[in-house]
């Protein structure tokens, strides 16, 4: 009998984490690879805050529904509560730092809300994240900021994407002074609901995301980067059927690349 | 700025981690850690199945409330749905296996049940197992068998525990030639509604399943031993907090554990 779970195209699995990983170890050289020439810069920068695990330290995820990814609200206020958490990379993310950490005394939510744009967050900022008190944000915020702009009557334009964006960074620094602060990018794919239509006017708002990370000097997890190495690998709609949502995969995708860049790219 | 997400108790979390590897990698070595000495038998045997992951194959996990994890009943048709597959083990695990396979086409159901005997298995198997043409089949199953004799009224006992799961083994076995069969260890951990009632009758249906495995040459995933060793890093209610049913951290170690078993120890 043989055990082959590695035989055949393991190969091309442990090159897809390999490559990642050294991209990941690599910083701001990947920047070539997307001719965003500018994302250097934020990796030359001291982070604002501290990005670290500490003991009894609040952990918040934040954004819309990739964020949000079916949670519980009746349990929301339960820290570390599996169905509060969710079904996607902010569950994954948080089950793998208490796994990592087990007697930190983490205390981990998450507060994304389906449909959320950046000015969405801004009205509910104080009783979903200021309140908390974390010690670590993670905020995941825009695909509906421009995306509703095509669907949902939304008037608001990149413009209003980072004024907002960049007020309520402004606000969460100055309310939860040494907070690490992890902005992650927008992403899209190109399968399901994301056509032509979409570009290059969303690029804009992954660029905003990036530039507010680098002003304020939060840590910037790549998305975009992540997912656009992923369909090298398999088609777009693996990774997630709508271009929007992720899948199962898609998410286990994105828990794989926040940890690796909160975890490892502050380390020494 | 210090980034010192690795610092002070990181050096527990490798070493736990380290721990685990080692004992993984060491197979049936760890018997010696339980005293259970028949253990290192299941390993000298070739296994029934290819335990593998093939292309295009269904992957199904079985059992009660720890692999339902409060999935979607609605969206149970659909391979690969987030929230078909719930938010515990069984949804890591898949998540992961789709994210380490992505050109493979894997088609991966969660079929666990809440409240789930093994003779309810039994009832639901040609609909919930042998129509889905599983390549791999994972299989958790006991701890109500035991709880319900306590709690619910349930007559059973761990000799109907051992011959209802003797015969499904052997009826999926016959349906499905060559399917590779995982059979995960039951476990609790001494916190809420774990006492000493349970003891040492619980045992025995730990012992049952590792004997099934052993006779019908499927591969173990000894869930207990991870949770053991695991309540030397943080108390059991971080793992689960009733005892039975795992927190995301429980969910993380146990996915960290079925892969580890499943992906490695059928390697060369």
């Amino acid at each position: 009998m043989t055990h082959s779970i590695h035989a055949g195209a393991g190969a091309s699995r442990r090159h897809f984490l390999k490559t990642s990983g050294a991209l990941l170890a690599a910083g701001g050289a990947w920047a070539s690879t997307t001719g965003e020439a500018f994302a250097a810069k934020a990796s030359a920068k001291p982070l604002s805050g501290k990005i670290r695990i500490a003991r009894n330290q609040v952990v918040l995820f934040q954004g819309d529904s990739i964020t949000d990814a079916g949670r519980s609200r009746d349990k929301a206020g339960m820290a570390n509560d599996q169905s509060a958490l969710g079904g996607g990379y902010a569950a994954m993310a948080a089950a793998g730092l208490l796994l990592d950490h087990p007697d930190h005394g983490l205390k981990i939510y998450n507060r994304g809300i389906s449909g959320n744009k950046v000015f969405q967050l801004t009205e509910r900022w104080e009783s979903d994240c200021l309140k908390l008190q974390p010690g670590l944000v993670s905020i995941l915020i825009g695909v509906n900021d421009f995306w509703h702009t095509l669907s949902g009557g939304y008037k608001g334009n990149v413009e209003t994407y980072e004024r907002d964006y960049r007020a309520l960074v402004q606000r969460t620094l100055e309310a939860l002074p040494g907070v690490g602060l992890v902005i992650c990018e927008p992403f899209v794919l190109r399968s399901g609901a994301v056509n032509d239509k979409w570009f290059p006017e969303f690029d804009k708002y992954r660029k905003v995301s990036r530039s507010i990370a680098n002003d304020f000097r939060a840590l910037f997890v790549p998305f975009q980067l992540a997912f656009d190495r992923a369909v090298k690998y398999a088609p777009a709609d693996h990774w997630a059927k709508d271009g929007v949502h992720p899948s199962a995969a898609g998410a286990a995708l994105m828990a794989h690349t926040w940890r690796s860049y909160v975890q490892h790219r502050g380390a020494p």
